[in-house]
């Protein structure tokens, strides 16, 4: 039996090799909720779905999320009114926030509707959100963003005309930065708006403290990690089992292999390489996979109290996703 | 200058033709709000959506609403989860109910919103939505419905196996009624929940205030024209000034063009015949267009205190929907 703590699309390749590599139904993913949004009325929960539609064959294989041959004919529609169309919301993928909304709006928690969309997905191991309550990652960006300068950059959520600047130390919700502004901007910190009351999801406790072995997906340490540390209970209960937690490092040579992991990292006065995620984890962690690339900060690693492991971590074919999950089950 | 209440096809198709027999410009639509819902999160809005998608020359001629061409994916990916997918919405269509359910939880009024997709849509007339207040037509039932005698009745918005069994005198809303229920079932009253607390949207009294004629179009007096004269200031303006209100009956032989007008006015106690809807109209309005199938009726209509006016009130084509907005105008 293990969990994973998880992310999105590095979460998502590495639950599919696990799932090649031993049986799905004893792996339960606790998975990042701080992302989530509410966008035209519609609950979204970017990291569940992606792992949901990648455990259940359907994700789009070019971007790693999103459903494979989806259309965007309401997106477009949306963008003919003059809607703000930057999240693009599939067609199909539509549906998954239709049904989620209209259940929560019945009075169901996300817990079962994930449970629900992983069982009509066809996903045999077990999707958690780390939390039914809401938490919400906030970024604080170091500097203003202008949109007279950069006029697709609209945070005000207003209508053209009516555009505020966000001033230096702006706070934005994650996806303002990480899909609207392209997280090309600078950060000064991470905040989790609502973790310090949320509870952990029923069954997330339960779990990690019964499994043989605890896995952090190589997802970003920070924002996809980070927030699900944050709910009361979760961190504590991985520091007093830490010997028997895994996590794999989602940057490669000093560089994220996807995202911003490697610029938040040194933003936030963190060394950007497997040393900065080793000691970012450390209090949570005993054991860091990195890539061959890294087999020269192994030493660096160890001394920041975690042992190294290493292997072939750039998980480009499913193959290679099998054979990172064969190693951190052999940890 | 002229002000048309309205409903839904009826009306939109009468407006095309007042459209094609007038300038546009010159025309004001105030449409009935208490037919919208909210599902899945999003606000729908029924009538001005069948009005503004046929004035902008966008409607699917086959229904008379929804968009022509749509595609139902979002739809199917809903009903594959296991959601509730009776009402269909359309991809393209759904990219309205986005813009709107955006818009208004920016704190923009229904006014304004709907303004906003008439002027995208390329819409000459204006249309106004009764009020910016929320109105339901709510429908009380005669009898119980058994949703284990008939399946496809889930009035208790769960999932299978937890539906509850509606009860005789079962209070249920305007879209479980008309859609889900196919309006197949007998009503002992209507109702328009908040329509005594809610206020005409802005211009609209202006509008019936001002304009040389006021026309009803041939929409379900009971259900469609009902909520607007429920929101108080309209149905006493109207009055006051009946003399130059038309209506045109959707009733021709005793029988609705569309929808349950017939059986409607029946079951709450009034004739389902043209003379039937004088009598419902006859405080607001001193002229009733009726069809020529209903010549024979003239007298009686004139006995209820209405100017009768015998005409080809069936929008089969186009060109007969321009000819009887000819008839009103010259009425």
């Amino acid at each position: 039996m293990i969990a994973v703590l998880c992310g999105g699309v590095g979460a998502a390749r590495f639950l599919s090799g696990l799932s090649d590599a031993t049986e799905p139904s004893g792996v339960t993913a606790i998975v990042n909720t701080g992302d989530d949004t509410v966008l035209h009325g519609l609950h979204i929960c970017p990291d569940l779905d992606t792992i949901a539609y990648t455990l259940g064959q359907r994700v789009n294989p070019d971007t790693g999320w999103g459903v494979r041959g989806d259309t965007f004919r309401a997106m477009e529609a949306l963008e003919a009114l003059g809607g703000e169309a930057w999240f693009r919301l599939g067609d199909v993928d539509l549906g998954t926030h239709l049904y989620r909304t209209g259940r929560l709006a019945q009075g169901a928690t996300l817990s079962r509707v994930t449970a629900e969309i992983a069982a009509a997905l066809g996903v045999g191991v077990r999707i958690l959100p780390m939390s039914d309550d809401a938490v919400r990652t906030n970024i604080v960006l170091r500097q203003g963003v202008d949109p007279r300068v950069d006029p697709s950059v609209d945070l005000g959520g207003g209508r053209a005309g009516d555009t505020p600047v966000a001033a230096r130390g702006e706070t934005v919700s994650f996806q303002d930065y990480f899909v609207r502004l392209h997280h090309s901007v600078e950060v000064s910190a991470v905040e989790f708006e609502g973790a310090a009351g949320a509870s952990p999801a029923p069954g997330v406790l339960d779990v990690l403290g019964s499994v043989d072995r605890v896995v952090i997906a190589p997802s970003n340490p920070v924002v996809s990690i980070g927030p699900i540390l944050a709910v009361p209970g979760i961190a504590e209960l991985l520091s007093a089992r830490r010997g028997t937690v895994v996590a794999i490092s989602p940057i490669v040579a000093g560089r994220a292999l996807k995202g911003p992991a490697d610029r938040l990292l040194a933003e936030l006065g963190e060394e950007s390489s497997v040393v900065g995620v080793a000691r970012h984890l450390r209090e949570v962690c005993g054991t860091l996979v990195v890539d061959t690339a890294d087999s020269n900060r192994a030493d660096e690693i160890e001394a920041a109290g975690l042992r190294a492991v290493v292997t072939d971590t750039v998980m480009a074919t499913p193959e290679r996703a099998k054979a990172l999950a064969e190693v951190v089950l052999a940890c």
